[in-house]
């Protein structure tokens, strides 16, 4: 969803030490940034950023980047954001780039939420679980690649599905309706509360990939 | 869907010549019976034998044999087939028979139609996709077992889409709404006609394991 341009987006994202714009050149040295050598989990898209917070807040000991390209949005991340969170960050990027900001290896875990499902058949190589953006995933992940995804989308969960079948990751936890499902410890997105109480269903899956297996 | 038995139920099994009631005895030599050396497909579960003889008449190279554990149901599924297809037969079998019915590498695919889902959850291991009826598939079919896979129902679904994957089956043309998809070719079964023209979407998948691969 595009937000109007706030006045205050360009001075928040320039002032906010949480906002990274020159995210290029910590390629290679985030847990530097960071300063310790937790893992690192980066959410791809993090909108309004209360999915990335809240698991920051939870999970202490695990380092979250999380990727924006709208600057209105993330400058409302940014602003939204408990400044003593010390292991959440935000980046002004987006998934294109992903190899000119993280070294092969720098990431544990890739987060998408929600993801634009580009509905229209022909736009269906800027879905973020398209063949040429796994292998994008793969690149700045570990021996053992995971990525964590859910949608309200049903069309753009079956795209993904046979996606991440086809490009042999293993898949696990897979729900067609995470908020009726056995699947605990759920945190949710805005979207994620918005249209799970309208009665939408949630779909949601873990794939992992096992590099040199 | 439990019929009730009607009075020539009997009789017709034993009389139809299209209906194998000692399925064992014939356990790797299905080939001789057809009385060639075309590629074998199960069904398990064939119900009023729709979907299998439709299939039969498509592809008339392709053996047909559909298992049926319901005597009332069988007997319809012979009374109604079309008595010239001579690539088509129903056996009066469950799922949990198979190694008993069939060598290893007899069998080139499985068909699974709208299984009972067994909906609570302290039955999952009657499910037809239970990581053990897989492994017992495995045992029936060659280097390349394919088993083909559809439902209505979401639960069922969802659960058999973490078995294959769990036991590493590679899954392809997954489909959350298969009359809505791109996926041609689908013969329906009875049911699949019932539920979908009630606009309930229905699921499918292929599964395929290579083994020793």
């Amino acid at each position: 969803m595009r937000t109007r341009k706030k006045k205050w987006t360009d001075e928040e994202i320039q002032s906010n030490d949480k906002i990274v714009v020159d995210a290029i050149s910590n390629k290679g040295s985030w847990n530097k940034v960071f300063g310790n050598d937790n893992p690192i989990y980066v959410e791809i898209g993090s909108g309004k950023g209360r999915f990335l917070c809240n698991n920051a807040l939870k999970y202490p000991d695990i380092n979250f980047i999380g990727l924006e390209r709208q600057e209105s949005v993330l400058a409302l991340a940014g602003r939204n954001m408990d400044k003593i969170i010390p292991n959440a960050l935000f980046v002004l990027e987006n998934a294109t780039n992903l190899q000119e900001i993280f070294e092969k290896g720098e990431v544990k875990r890739v987060y998408l939420n929600f993801s634009d499902p580009w509905h229209k058949k022909r736009y269906y190589k800027r879905r973020l679980t398209y063949r040429d953006f796994l292998a994008q995933y793969e690149e700045i992940m570990n021996f053992n690649s995971e990525v964590f995804f859910k949608t309200d989308n049903k069309n753009l969960f079956e795209f993904s599905l046979n996606e991440f079948c086809n490009e042999n990751w293993k898949l696990s936890n897979i729900s067609l309706d995470l908020h009726n499902s056995d699947i605990e410890d759920n945190i949710m997105t805005e979207y994620e509360e918005k249209f799970s109480s309208q009665g939408n269903p949630i779909y949601r899956l873990e794939a992992r990939k096992a590099l040199n297996a």
